[in-house]
């Protein structure tokens, strides 16, 4: 029996954690508000019992040991991340793992020993806002990016991923489980369908391809008042082009072709000085791979095209492809078992957002539950999903956890 | 009779002072670099014998006086800027003010007394970059903008002129010369025509409109990979339309109407986030003022309806709007006369750029001297001038001070 008090009392405590001034928070993977965070984790998760392992790309994982050591194989890994984006809300990942918490909580108060361990596993750098790719601890975990690479990422401002992991202390030598029976993760959806629908739970039944690229345009810096036309090479123009042109293809592919430009930059960035260089991102996502692959050619296309008509130079990188992803089907139906079984209205969905589950999906049979998102705001600080819902996911979370580690 | 050595060697000296590391300098409008220029240049008017002015917006003046102060009346100024873009080159303002200061070391050195007091002005913040508008510190000598409005600006990061003016010491009590017989200003052309047509000296007839634009578009942040197309209110979409369709409309009104989006910014700017605000500037400029104002009236068009499609609030503010200028048609001929009776080719021509002149035209007969800039170059750190163009530039300015000092 979870206590939604208890959870709701961690949420907002962990809410307190790189609070923003107007509400929510700012935990960017690896920031000194991510150690805070870390370290009361890793401060609840030893306080629980838990055997804590920080891995050299700084995931933790608290483990509540089965019963005997032979007991049935694999651990049951709970799952997700405690960093958010820079205006990020109190639920996005959060919820996940401090769910995790709270079975484990109700575990110890009911005395309940499992035939399997159970694992409560926080990922380093879900959101992908500061280091990219998204999802890189748990990528790193599956085995899909080498260590190495991983610790080489750079930030915007040129930190290196090792070296902050260094800094806050969470550069660990623990491998984490290596067999893993089942891995639930339980999510805000993000989006608004369930709210809209008036439904109680979410069935996910994958997640959309995700596809990032950078673009660096260069040219040359100039007088805004002297320079004629036919001797510039504005790279300011170049990428107002670029990102118009790719809306334009979003709108032309349809409703299932997201884009979006997060972050654009110039330099010099001054009022009468033809920009010399302009720093941008494009986030595509689809849930048909072959859609996405057609909208990455023409972004190229788009890209080339705009550069070429400024006569600037441009460089593209891909900081993140992850083809869509389709869930075990034994578990999702599990999922959807115990979520009616409970008298709640579910719904099967794809997941627009990205989540470790894509990851772990590699490597183990994963299923994610998700409830419902008010207004389906999220990435801002507005994101709020009421108690009632969060205490529907986790007693369905729980139940999952106990049906696995006690076959 | 000028020294072309001594005024390359000062060139040289004042390019050192807020030097980049690549070469060019950084000497932002009230930055300690500015300060820093602004001493060595009231140090080297003191050690001249110029009578040292500092009005309340941190003008400059330096004034040799005249024979009896009965003489006949008004100065004769010289005048232009120290201050540069943050990626500026060592010529654009400083040589026009260095240039002035030959001028009075060669009189000196010739023991030539004149009638009428000779002035040397460098002006608070020409280039605009950090304070909007330009010429600001000649716009408000030329009572073109009350000085309590142009203490109270404010740059990008929020820090006031008015506090600025007084940490770096410049905000004097003096109200500078109030008879101006003629001002003169020598710079470089900024653009590629006089180099292009092989021709010496630009005799500049007047000065093209300017009209600089801000927009602030307010969305909502939201998930990139959740949020369908239409919930979304997008401002970088808003944005990119925005720039977009502004460099199309300068396509289609022909070369005479520039555009350049020097500057923009999304926030929160990360890769997964649909951005919430957007900050841009646009300059416009056309030496037809009816032209002028209908880009004007298509762009904030073009703003509020982007603003429109994405869902956003648009904010409009002006930050700088000046009609074109005509020079002084008799010191226009004078320029043409001294530049052609000394053998150098000329070519009458509109500025591009805006310039002190542009202000001081509003209060007394005016006239601009351009030379060379190697491959149009400038708000570049490769602006270059070749000195034998300095040298010429500054004879026909002595030459005409000469002439306007002594009637
Ligand atoms: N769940 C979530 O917001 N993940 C961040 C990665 C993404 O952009 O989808
Ligand atoms: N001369 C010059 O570069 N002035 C700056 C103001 C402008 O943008 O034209």
């Amino acid at each position: 029996r979870i206590d939604a008090r208890r959870l709701e009392e961690a949420i907002r405590s962990f809410g307190r954690i790189g609070a923003l001034p107007g509400g929510g928070v700012c935990r960017l993977a690896l920031s000194d508000a991510d150690k805070a965070a870390r370290d009361e984790l890793t401060h609840r998760m030893t306080m629980l019992g838990l055997v804590v392992d920080i891995d050299a790309i700084g995931n933790i994982f608290g483990t509540r040991p089965a019963r005997a050591p032979d007991g049935a194989a694999g651990t049951v890994m709970i799952g997700s991340h405690i960093d958010t984006v820079s205006t990020g809300g109190l639920y996005d990942g959060t919820f996940g793992v401090l769910a995790g918490l709270e079975i484990v909580a109700a575990l110890n108060d009911a005395a309940i020993e499992t035939e399997r361990p159970i694992t409560v596993a926080a990922f380093t750098n879900e959101e992908g806002s500061r280091f990219q790719p998204d999802m890189l601890g748990s990528l790193v975990f599956a085995g899909g990016l080498p260590l190495a690479d991983a610790l080489a990422t750079r930030d915007a401002d040129g930190a290196v991923l090792g070296d902050e992991l260094r800094r806050i202390g969470y550069a660990g030598d623990a491998t984490g489980p290596e067999n893993i029976a089942a891995y639930f993760e339980l999510h805000i959806e993000q989006g608004p369908v369930l709210e809209r629908e008036g439904i109680q739970i979410g069935v996910v039944s994958g997640i959309q391809g995700i596809s990032w690229h950078a673009f660096r345009l260069t040219g040359r810096s100039a007088h805004a008042g002297t320079t004629p036309r036919a001797m510039r090479r504005d790279a300011g123009m170049a990428a107002a082009r670029i990102v118009h042109d790719a809306y334009e293809m979003g709108a032309r592919m349809g409703a299932d072709q997201l884009v979006t430009c997060g972050s654009l930059r110039l330099a010099p960035g001054l009022i009468n000085v033809v920009p010399q260089e302009a720093n941008l991102t494009i986030d595509l996502r689809n849930p048909d791979d072959d859609a996405l692959r057609d909208a990455e050619a023409i972004l190229l296309a788009i890209a080339c095209a705009a550069a070429a008509e400024a006569g600037v130079v441009v460089e593209h990188r891909s900081l993140a492809r992850f083809a869509p992803v389709s869930f075990d089907p034994a578990l999702v139906a599990d999922v959807e078992r115990v979520a009616t079984g409970l008298g709640h209205t579910t719904r099967r969905m794809h997941s627009g957002a990205g989540h470790d589950a894509q990851m772990l999906a590699r490597i183990a049979p994963s299923a994610m539950i998700f409830v419902p998102s008010a207004g389906g705001v999220s990435h801002n600080v507005e994101e709020y999903t009421a108690p009632d819902d969060l205490a529907r996911g986790t007693e369905i979370l729980s139940r999952l956890v106990l049906h696995w580690s006690c076959p």
